[in-house]
């Protein structure tokens, strides 16, 4: 048989611990901040009835971008893209028992068949925050506030991101009452507003006027707006920019300040109703998108439900790890092992009994059973990470008195079990 | 378009949060035990090249219970059914650069295409925990130990589970110098003993003798043998019974007393070598294995490395959560939140300041903005599992005192902010 390759499959990564490390530490701070804002993990399965995406997910995705294929059994079937439908699925088939408002979290991974690049591979992890059962800008303003904590418990600054914002409704009746084009020509609109930041200006002008037609300088007047306040008075008075306006406030006055109005922002989903928001990499290295969200109101209807309110984001591992390094918050991150056991000569049972007694204590210990010289297994020790060395000779066979090393400040001393119990805890 | 399903794909699970509170809590004493042991997470793609499985799975497995197919690139690709595979990859991937022993372990989802039954669904999760790079049964002696801290993690007791051992290379020798078997023979001997507890013993008996011949009545023999010292000479002048026995003894000085030889154990991978081990539920009401593995030193070959010594095992959560069950160990759990925040009337801001104070001190705090009456706001806490309750009212909203109430007893105190914070955390 022709050896086999040791590579992972093709944009998709293997996590060896000292990479698992910064998983675990992104996915710890994840957890956290989300249950602080009393949100509740769930999960649920990684592979669904492809007729799930058909609905709302985005035609780009479902037909080029999914894996899919025909279960043993006939099914079609897809490794999920994205979250949401799974979430909407599971809120739906409960809607009658289940207590709203709902406050749910997850950090499933999601497969696109993409060409792999900077910030973008074919297996991410993705936090999703999602609030169900209310409809008031409540729900923007806490899920938005959890989403910059998040950033702050990263240790990021204000200016590190931008916090876009936009409505679609807003910019639905922009459309219709105010550049007058009929649903197909502001559904189009809004696909190339969302493909804006990777067409030319040129380009851009080319297929605009195609769909606005003599309403070109208008929209050209529209897409320079950069306040809520320039807003043409027909979204003024519907009150939707003042809802936009109110939310902003809202976050203002708990220390949000870097939230900016963004006309241009869609965000890809076909399923968002209203405000739609995105956090953006101020760093001219990382320009791209850290989170994004959104409300969609109309989700559980999908499924033969009443439609229940709901706003959520969605942050994705990969375009984290990249801002933390762009910004150099990646935090030094050593193995969950405190201490490891040298072994030296024929004093394996002395190290085991010594490593019990540590474990008893919660110190989270290894031992060296290769029976190599002293030098080798603090090498291994170095190599994994692991901040002790604990050395077992006949000496301290005899005595019971062990040396601990402290592998970052090359220390030493001599203790007795119980001393270094409390030696390692501290 | 026809209203889509509510239901999950077949035999995959929703987790509900409160579903998510036993796997949190299953993956919690998981992690815990294994770091206490040295152990540190890694983590693997779900799709892998379908050859990767072809080497060492199994047939039965690959050809009819995995999840593969031709991705749009047109490589051959499978969810994985295990993680051992996976492991050895990477293991070898990096062979030169690691440093030995290696502790690892994982929780990865799994995916079989089977019948949905007791104790087995299509997806589940499992912990796997390996050594790399010990060749002694030290290694045996850890890797069984680990498994059995962890049943003593979570409640169980010696009687509750027999860890059942035996070893390959000691039933090969059985094969081929004491019943005087071909490899082919053996091979399907070995196939045979594996599912020997789910055929009749006529069936059993009649599948053995196209087998095995003229050695029918050895084999009967062999097969009522329950002790080591049991065994016929040749295995016992090898050495292998030796060190099973040693083995036992090791574990039997540090508590674990539940060991019994099983000379019909096989376990059903082709990568296995030398010793395997199985942790099997006594309760009547549940008899199955809760978890196994074994000895593995062929398994970096494969990938064109020199073979590095390997001991694993690997437990699932659907296994464990029934004798979990079986045993009534299946612990009671509340929410990750809190405390509920409840308006009662026009006081969502103050309530939104109290919650930030509190979310400050560390306290976990969901806010109803739901403006419904203060009982169904209790009720939703209620079923949410959220502990306590605050009311913030017109009175709370002048005096800045608010009432606490304790849901399970219904005691109620009023205090002010910081009081609250200490109450909360106590």
């Amino acid at each position: 048989m022709a050896k086999l390759t040791t590579q992972p499959y093709k944009g998709a990564r293997d996590f060896y611990p000292e990479d698992m490390r910064l998983q675990r530490y992104i996915y710890k701070v994840w957890r956290e901040i989300s249950e602080r804002y009393g949100y509740e993990e769930y999960d649920a399965p990684m592979l669904e009835l492809t007729d799930l995406y058909r609905a709302k997910t985005g035609e780009e995705i479902v037909n080029e971008q999914t894996y899919s294929f025909t279960d043993r059994g006939g099914r079609d079937v897809t490794i999920r893209p994205e979250m949401t439908p799974s979430l909407a699925r599971m809120v739906a088939a409960r809607q009658q028992e289940l207590a709203f408002p709902l406050r749910w979290y997850s950090i499933p991974n999601l497969w696109r068949y993409e060409r792999p690049q900077h910030g973008r591979l074919r297996e991410h992890w993705q936090l999703n925050v999602d609030i169900f059962g209310v409809g008031s800008i409540a729900a923007e303003f806490e899920v938005i506030k959890v989403a910059d904590s998040i950033m702050r418990a990263f240790g990021a600054s204000e200016d590190m991101y931008t916090i876009k914002i936009n409505s679609r409704q807003l910019l639905s009746q922009l459309m219709g009452d105010y550049l007058k084009l009929d649903v197909m020509r502001a559904h189009k609109l809004s696909k190339l507003l969302d493909r804006k930041d990777k067409l030319s200006e040129v380009a851009f002008n080319l297929q605009a006027e195609e769909i606005v037609g003599d309403e070109m300088i208008r929209l050209k007047e529209l897409l320079t707006i950069d306040s809520i306040d320039a807003l043409p008075t027909v979204v003024v008075e519907s009150g939707l920019a003042e809802n936009l306006r109110q939310l902003i406030a809202d976050l203002e006055e708990y220390g949000v300040n870097n939230v900016k109005f963004d006309l241009t922002l869609m965000r890809g989903f076909d399923y968002y109703t209203g405000t739609v928001f995105e956090f953006f990499d101020t760093s001219p290295n990382n320009p791209r998108a850290i989170l994004g969200g959104g409300r969609y109101d109309e989700l559980t209807g999908i499924f033969g439900q009443v439609n229940v309110p709901a706003v959520g984001f969605a942050a994705g591992d990969v375009t984290l790890a990249d801002f933390l390094n762009t910004h150099q918050l990646t935090p030094s991150l050593s193995s969950a092992t405190d201490v490891y056991v040298a072994v030296i000569g024929n004093n394996e049972k002395t190290a085991r009994k010594l490593a019990a007694s540590l474990r008893q204590a919660g110190v989270n210990a290894a031992i060296d059973y290769t029976g190599r010289k002293a030098a080798a297994q603090i090498k291994t020790a170095l190599k994994q990470k692991i901040p002790y060395v604990i050395f077992v000779g006949d000496e301290e066979a005899k005595t019971a008195k062990y040396t601990l090393k402290n592998l970052k400040t090359e220390k030493e001393q001599k203790a007795g079990v119980n001393e270094l119990v409390t030696l390692l805890q501290s």
